[in-house]
């Protein structure tokens, strides 16, 4: 039984998922309020997070369907960052979709943001006091990490001395964290032991690094028809990816004032800026650097999971998971 | 013992909460996050909310300073609202200081505010499980409540159709809740029974009632020198507060189209605008329709009391402290 449920495919876990989510009542008053959430929530994605925490929930108790609640928060709270964000960034779509503070105005922006991040803490209710705190505490921690380093990102732009390991440290708490965490709240909720549910979510936060650094390399070199995102964004935006500062690293000192003054002003036509940056990363294999780093992070969290008391089986399903994460659409 | 830790100063109270708030360390990184929760933790205030869980405390065990992790998370979480409202009023100061956005801009006031609601989350992780749980679920219900608050209160700006009902219950949630369950969690701290604990939160949410109708009154008829705010402010910016809209049930006709050309526009020289709204407020006797509001609300508040199974000094320590609230200034 335990080994037939392991092997589910992710489809039943996104199934199941959005069963749950349909099934809460967003629809109450103020409508101002709640409408806004219901808008965000209802825009597709692959509900990564909230699948994690029902696979890791799978793995240690077979029964992945407790995991909901908290599957629900997680997403609950990755969705208020978008919206929050979003105002921040002044972005005006968010997956094809007008954003809330574009739709609606800024206050509702703010606040229907900040009734999300309590509603997710919310759904930690439907468990025992133990778990409750258990989860809440995590929960609240890792919600502190993203503001932290989302504050970091915000800093960064007006940095010029960022170093890597910065960059590391940023991308890791704006969005490995909660990886992390949402593997750790479904090995919580079915009770496994501290030690692995502490290597879980190690394996979350190193395949999360990968995933980011990866978004970063899909940026400047995907493919613009699979890749989700204008290809070229980060250049056009001044972004000090991974990319931007590993080649200011190794650039000599006249590669690195045309990178700097590529990186100072916003343009209409940004296709010179473009293919000029990337012929300096491409002198400096600034694409193979980051892959090996990606590399590097896929191993370390594929290798902590050697550390852990399960079974092969579910190891193999983490693999493919992480494996299906960081083969999409190079 | 009992007796006499019940007849502490508040002064008392106010003094051990500023020497934890002192021992607090927010002096983190990044620092453009936390500067701005210590600024606005900073600015002066009477500090009633935390008073009130502490006090609350100290009648059901006599050991206050176990509350204080719980006062401060509702300190907390008040200027968390303070942060994020003065954003959506556009407040340029609070206190008579600049507000958090405007000494830094709109990105830190919504980040800032939103890690503060988390920190006040984590300050219940002081507690074991099971109160842990009672507290934050409190919270998170009273969160909630304050956002709907807010939104209703946003609402209200732009409808015409606004009842004393709907008006009341507006400022319940906005303000009265969070008083309520102060003094809730101080009884949840000291382990109180619940019904004890549920006496108390509406002794607070009908003393919070009271309060609030009371600032409508005083920002009109009020001491220019002993009223901490500008008096007329609410008729200035067009208000519907208790005084507009029991004018406009009561008024005939044609003082009710004055009153709605009155509060259609923002002027620069409101000296007439004032006096015109209170020539009309006067003569449909307003100010002693408030006046017994406030009466009833305060009344209902320490008629709650008297069904509690608590000591006659302790009853009498809340009394004074809810008469010292309602007799600030007139």
């Amino acid at each position: 039984m335990f080994f037939k449920t392991i092997t589910l495919d992710i489809t039943i876990f996104q199934a199941e998922f959005f069963k749950y989510k349909e099934s809460q009542n967003l629809d109450r008053d103020p409508k101002n309020l709640y409408q806004p959430i219901r808008y965000i929530l209802n825009l597709s994605g692959k509900k990564i997070r909230p699948v994690l925490t029902l696979m890791a929930a799978n793995i240690f108790s077979g029964k992945f369907k407790m995991a909901l609640p908290a599957a629900y928060a997680i997403e609950m709270f990755h969705n208020f960052t978008l919206v929050h964000d979003d105002i921040m960034d002044d972005a005006p779509l968010r997956r094809g979709k007008e954003t809330v503070h574009e739709k609606w105005n800024l206050n509702t922006g703010i606040l229907s943001g900040d009734a999300m991040l309590i509603l997710a803490y919310q759904y930690f209710e439907n468990y025992p006091a133990e778990t409750f705190q258990k989860l809440a505490k995590l929960f609240s921690k890792t919600a502190l990490e993203v503001c932290d380093g989302q504050q970091l990102d915000v800093d960064f732009e007006t940095r010029n001395d960022v170093t890597i390991e910065e960059y590391i440290t940023m991308i890791s708490l704006k969005t490995s964290v909660l990886i992390g965490a949402a593997l750790k709240m479904g090995a919580i909720v079915s009770e496994a032991n501290e030690t692995d549910a502490q290597n879980l979510y190690d394996f979350g936060l190193n395949l999360g690094i990968a995933f980011q650094l990866q978004d970063d390399y899909l940026d400047t070199y995907g493919n613009p028809e699979t890749f989700g995102k204008q290809v070229g964004g980060d250049i056009i935006e001044n972004k000090k990816t991974y990319l931007f500062l590993k080649a200011l690293e190794l650039a000599e000192p006249n590669d690195k004032n045309i990178l700097h003054q590529l990186f100072q002003e916003k343009l209409d036509n940004n296709e010179d800026k473009i293919s000029n940056t990337k012929i300096i990363f491409n002198k400096y294999d600034i694409p193979n650097h980051i892959k090996n780093q990606i590399n590097d992070y896929s191993l370390k969290a594929f290798s902590v999971l050697e550390l852990m008391q399960i079974s092969d089986d579910a190891k193999k399903g983490l693999i493919d998971f992480g494996k299906a994460l960081m083969t999409r659409n190079v």
